[in-house]
């Protein structure tokens, strides 16, 4: 059972999150691993709504996933199923069971197809699945139902996470103003080149499933993929994207409505992903890195991570110390091009080092109180080209190897 | 100043080190940056003296490291300058002509062209660096040259090190016993492709330069990168391999000879890389993993790092977690070819998983027991084919944090 950790202090309060049209929200205590908390969420969408995803490159990915993955294509969504507690990794074939009987639960209990449930589960890797648990409360999770349920749904799906994470936006599209809203969950085991952790954004606008597939694979690049805590990619993440279509928005080509869907979109799934970072295990500082002058936005966001999941340097902000020399050792660790004799580093809005040198007498005195701040901001300029990308992380403390040292003691 | 952290509980003591033929030791306190030790190492070495380097790849290298990677390709030594405390990194020319300064005074007390004299430093970055402290001493440390100094040198190139470390072994080329011998220093920002710390190896073989430097590449391998505390990459890494030919040894093609020197040459390396990881920061458990049935040894190689450097590996071994899960994860995360399916995990020898899931009822008894030991064993069998590699690793400890958190305060 995974102790109670004190709420992270970078932790930032769940948004008012109002009803999104077309959506019905239910959480229920199974007793998967949890007690005295809800543990699994059903969500009930209007039929027709369409649907897209992101999922982990991890190699080994959860049963859910191959599941998500599988159905997919068909580009229609009734329900999303989650649960916390149990991963469904590394299960074999009784995994895949375990999802598909869940689903089918899901589907006679929302009266649709098992391939328009979509499901997810986080929690402990390797352990057997009880579908039974969920199977069990499907049908009164179906009966109680309600629109006003966004806070308790993030709650729902916590596992190591110490605050729930939810962000929201409107926009307007041909005259008809369509809401955004998204829960996250995921506070270790994060890291990019997928879709990182679970998050879940609805939204009422019409929105056919291949432009929604677009924008979300867009909208993950500098957010969910841009952030880390601790370089580990799991096996069970997962982003998606669900359209009911009550907004009654037209759906025709309108640029600037799209635009403006896209601006509200990405924004949502920015705040997440911050709010992901902010709950990194043991996380005190958040660490924002600005790598600016790459030869690429490619270059620049591997040099950026390769800052971000260095210990070293996440070692140094949790010690207040604005150790730059570690920074330009993750810079030259990054197999990126990069020249020292040009490298620019910046702490807090001050340049401390120019031209591959320390810049001397610079004012320490910014610097110090910065490091002691809760938001550290380090720049990177490496002068070779216009190539730029912000990447957050956070700093590496003995909360991280308390947290990490006994979570399935 | 670093603090006085207590002996590595990995600690392994000092082998006997005899004199090779054809090096003399002398160390001074130079005041660089610590106080009541030695921290410069001068080697002087017979003329003749054939070399071999490796280095970091680390794109923005420390300036001793750009002298050596040019002096190089001459293939003869004379000296070997070290110092602690300073890495001379990141210092623009001035760094530069720092590590000119130092080679011309070395090479002026021992009497040859400062294009003989390698150089290594280790410290912090970023710091300028005071070689008028190391000029200062090198006409008394070519005084005090004696044969028998391989502890006092091994203890005078430690930064965070917790106990100095040295290996040797001999060999029988074409009748005549020659000897190896070596020292290393490295706690921290270890981690592979590259050369990895400073290592200086010294054999009184009389072997080519061609040779030596095509035996050292190849011996680096399964030593030196496979080997990983925190995945950081040092600015500084370098390791040399220094033949005196004092042993007078026939120089012929004596391919069974030539084996068995490889053969002392990488168990000296072997060991020396081992000694790095049990002095990993703040490390308490080292960590073996074995990995089998990769496509490939690369492919393998990678897969094994991907877990010794997965942060929830680590904290799962420093909390005596035999977490599975988490390696499953790290596998899926390398990159390289994984089929969750096929996948089986030892731990202490104990198979745990197979086939894609835990085997039900295994004998937890002993797994629990290894957990608490202190060299850790994983396995991993991918079922795919004949790629096999074993890479070493450590923990990740409060010590960790404690140590990088408060290096430079």
């Amino acid at each position: 059972m995974a102790k109670t950790i004190p709420a992270s202090p970078l932790a930032l309060p769940m948004p008012d999150m109002p009803a999104v049209a077309g959506a019905r929200f239910a959480t229920a205590e199974a007793g998967i691993r949890y007690r005295g908390r809800a543990d699994v969420l059903l969500v009930d969408f209007l039929p027709g709504t369409t649907v897209a995803g992101v999922f982990t490159r991890n190699k080994c990915p959860g049963a859910p996933v191959v599941w998500c993955r599988d159905i997919l294509p068909g580009g229609l969504a009734r329900g999303l199923l989650v649960n916390a507690g149990n991963a469904n990794v590394f299960n074999g074939t009784a995994g895949a069971a375990a999802v598909r009987v869940s689903a089918e639960a899901a589907a006679r209990a929302l009266g649709c197809a098992p391939e328009q449930i979509f499901t997810a589960s986080t929690g402990v890797i390797g352990e057997p699945m009880p579908a039974e648990k969920i199977v069990a409360v499907t049908a009164d999770l179906a009966a109680r139902l309600e629109p006003a349920g966004w806070e308790a749904a993030a709650r729902a799906i916590m596992t190591t996470d110490t605050f729930p994470k939810g962000a929201t936006r409107t926009a307007v599209i041909g005259g008809v103003t369509v809401r955004i809203s998204g829960i996250a969950k995921g506070s270790g085991m994060i890291a990019p080149d997928m879709a990182t952790m679970l998050s879940f954004v609805v939204t009422d606008a019409a929105v056919p499933a291949a432009v929604l597939q677009n924008l979300l694979r867009r909208g993950v690049g500098p957010s969910f993929n841009c952030i880390t805590v601790d370089s580990d990619t799991s096996t069970s993440d997962t982003v998606l994207l669900f359209a009911t279509g009550a907004a009654g928005n037209p759906v025709t080509s309108d640029t600037r409505g799209l635009m403006a869907f896209r601006r509200a979109l990405f924004a949502v799934l920015h705040e997440l992903a911050l709010k992901v970072v902010r709950d990194g295990e043991g996380a005190r500082k958040l660490i924002e890195i600005a790598v600016t002058g790459a030869t690429s936005a490619k270059s620049a966001r591997r040099i950026g991570l390769a800052i971000a999941n260095s210990p070293l340097v996440k070692t140094a902000v949790a010690g207040e110390d604005a150790n730059w020399g570690r920074i330009v050792m993750a810079v030259g660790k990054a197999g990126e091009p990069a020249e020292r004799d040009r490298l620019a580093i910046a702490v807090g809005g001050v340049w401390m080092a120019r031209e591959g040198r320390v810049i001397e007498n610079y004012d320490e005195a910014p610097v110090v109180a910065h490091m002691r701040g809760s938001e550290i901001r380090i720049g990177v300029e490496l002068g070779l080209g216009q190539g730029r990308a912000t990447v957050w992380g956070c700093d590496l403390t003995h909360g991280y190897v308390d947290i990490n040292g006994s979570y399935r003691s």
